[in-house]
């Protein structure tokens, strides 16, 4: 069991050493909350991004995939709500200028240096603020050279509404009828006043949502099907089911157009944070969608003769933090033949580097029947070779990179053709002939469990 | 041979209905430049960006991945040169406020109501305009609630520079060595002034740009090398040679920090443009950097006990743009029995669908049959199972979307499990033992080949 407060440190620390991830513009001085994947932690990122589409997209009949752009149409963000009512309460001082977020008062200092660490709550007391004015979360450019109103734009605060304001014509496209969803993986923004924990909330970030359209009526059937689909998706993850919990909004917590919603929680050494939700919206999306553009977008079920509007449950996945959960879950230290080891407990699938490739020694041959293998094996997955250094410690840097096999091409190798394969895991050492490689590493990463820890 | 004035208009009707683009925001009448990929275009864009990745990082040893996020360091663009110089000149008219590029007033018309259809030259001529200005291409928008110059960060016009300014972290991660590249794929956002021609240039973009990191006196051996990569691996996409050319730039196109530069053109129906550029960029990058941040980013190679600031070697594609010419290059039409037949030859490899699954008729038991092939195939690539019509305009529907297997479950599949795969371009039928099929059809996948049109 690692600490869980020193646990942050640790992995930020491993997440650069390796290459999983960056502070963004380090050689600037970085820039607040944003952050760069390197060539781990692209893998990684690509691999949970390709398992939730396959799950979502390409194994299901009934739903389909979008990318839609970034920037989009600024009614869209009207209709949404998020024009009005995307905001947090700002307040201004009149004497120094300074600006704080009127609900975090309470504990922030004075921005003047005439009184320097002076409470910005005494200077409230003394009436020294504006009135709290909403400052609204969505990021905001202008698109062609003019600078005024009428072309602003938004950076789109959430993917969803891609996903709404197609859903006619991907039903139409592709010829599916309802129920059926859309699913989308892609960046979104948010100004936050207060990111933080890494790449847990962070200004840039890429989502995984679906949105599943139904008949009003069905749609709570539908919800409890999808919070058991997704819960049971982190599980394939390999994420450990005692760190997670649902967490339902109360009444106060619940959205104004939300029938019902369900948080997908992780234990994170930071608290119990939400991992994805899972709403029933109810029609209020297209509604309000039909109401700004002045387009019909109800449905005709063909079988009942019955004209509404659908209902939609969503899924909302945040891809970054899924990918940081994996890395929290996955960090482990123990201890081997007495020496301190750290350890990613990633599940294959998601492992960015699947198997690393050794020859004992650099010499005998080794190194050429090694390379032959590796090169064979990366036809099929990510490999990595390695010729550097005692095979200990090569096995220690794939094992803190998250690899879950190391193969060894050794003196017996150059008899017999077999090599020495060992997981990451359990550190069982296991001869297998070199070219039946593939198939029992394939069927050993299909058996994955995670072990209990 | 499909008429070049017409093909766009063709394939932008083909590409709506479906479901490869959809126009951004269309219910509120779209948004000038955005598009949106439907459920095919999505599953092909895809297919493009993993056929580049895996060609240019996964089976090679000198190349890593990145993905750096959008939202860098103001101070970057201020070293790339963008903030000063990556500009169009614009002019405003003193009178009616119209606004127009400088270089492209020939031909504009007079904004103003009072002078309809004047042309804007003789406004000009008239000294109605003001001094040109450059206008700044780079999208701004203000990072935290404060809209003011410290807080302005931009939409990065380019991916290259995320690379640049994290080559020493990833070298160090993945103790790589010169000569070694890093790769990144990720969205990119310019203001043009006169975006169009559909996905060919748009404000918002995706770019597959690999930055080459050479020790200099190497640069043009590995600029060659790298001319002769990309060439090939639009072949390897199944691109007609034909339709491919280099342009050099010349010494007035040059731009001053590059040595040497070719474009690859291809030959859209609006002329021949570029599809990629691969340029020599010496060592001013790193230089830049180095200026600006105050870090020493000049490399010292081990085995010769040299210093050196690397020279870098660029390849920079555009994704939409090589997903529009996919489709323009794979969009055909031919009379099949005395019918017209649209269809799309796409390459197996980047096809959405790579077969559809039909039973001849909804009865005798060859839908259970069908949909178990279906399943089964489904386990191994995207296939799909349609059962609604004739069989002939099930065909037409997958020609359509580029699906390169019709599967037909027909009466002598009940007698001996054996089921007809026609081919898309050859037309040709061939029958298969239904538990055959997947080495068959990756048979013919790996085998493919255009055919001359």
């Amino acid at each position: 069991m690692v600490d869980s407060k020193k646990l942050m440190d640790k992995l930020v620390g491993l997440c650069k050493r390796r290459g999983f991830i960056f502070p963004s513009s380090e050689i600037y001085g970085g820039l607040n909350s944003c952050y760069d994947y390197g060539p781990l932690g692209v893998e990684l990122k690509r691999n949970v991004k390709d398992f939730w589409w396959r799950a979502m997209v390409q194994t299901r009949d009934d739903i389909e995939g979008l990318d839609a752009s970034i920037l989009m149409h600024p009614r869209v963000w009207e209709a949404s709500g998020h024009v009005a009512n995307f905001t947090d309460p700002m307040v201004d001082c009149k004497e120094c200028k300074a600006r704080f977020r009127a609900d975090q008062i309470e504990g922030a200092l004075c921005g003047s240096p005439a009184y320097k660490g002076r409470k910005a709550a005494k200077c409230a007391e003394e009436g020294k603020f504006t009135e709290a004015r909403q400052f609204n979360l969505m990021f905001k450019t202008f698109m062609g050279p003019v600078e005024e109103a009428a072309n602003v734009v938004y950076l789109r605060p959430e993917t969803a509404q891609g996903i709404y304001v197609n859903v006619y014509n991907v039903m139409q496209a592709a010829r599916q009828k309802i129920p059926f969803g859309i699913a989308q993986i892609g960046k979104a923004f948010r100004n936050e006043i207060t990111p933080g924990n890494f790449t847990f909330r962070t200004r840039e970030f890429e989502q995984m949502e679906m949105q599943f359209f139904v008949k009003p009526g069905s749609d709570m059937e539908w919800f409890e099907y999808w919070k058991a689909q997704r819960i049971a998706w982190y599980d394939a993850l390999g994420i450990r089911r005692s760190k997670l919990q649902f967490h339902q909004h109360t009444p106060a917590e619940l959205a104004h157009y939300a029938a019902a919603a369900f948080d997908i929680e992780y234990e994170f050494p930071f608290g119990w944070k939400e991992l994805e939700g899972v709403h029933n919206r109810t029609d209020f999306d297209l509604k309000r969608h039909a109401e700004f553009s002045g387009k019909d977008l109800s449905y005709f079920e063909d079988a009942t003769r019955e004209r509404f509007v659908p209902y939609i449950i969503e899924t909302s996945a945040g891809c970054d933090r899924t990918v940081l959960t994996a890395l929290i879950d996955a960090y482990d230290e123990d201890v081997i033949e007495g020496e301190a080891r750290t350890v990613l407990r990633l599940a294959p699938v998601i492992a960015p580097i699947k198997a690393g490739v050794f020859p004992l020694v650099k010499k005998d041959g080794m190194p050429e029947v090694a390379e032959k293998i590796y090169h064979a094996l990366k036809k099929q997955f990510n490999v990595f070779y390695d010729d550097g250094g005692a095979i200990g410690r090569r096995y220690r840097r794939m094992d803190e990179a998250g690899t879950p096999f190391g193969i060894t091409v050794d003196g017996q190798t150059l008899q017999d053709q077999t090599v020495t394969v060992r997981e990451r895991d359990s550190l069982v050492q296991t001869r297998v002939a070199s070219d039946k490689l593939v198939p029992f590493l394939q069927e050993k990463m299909a058996a994955y469990q995670r072990p209990a820890s």
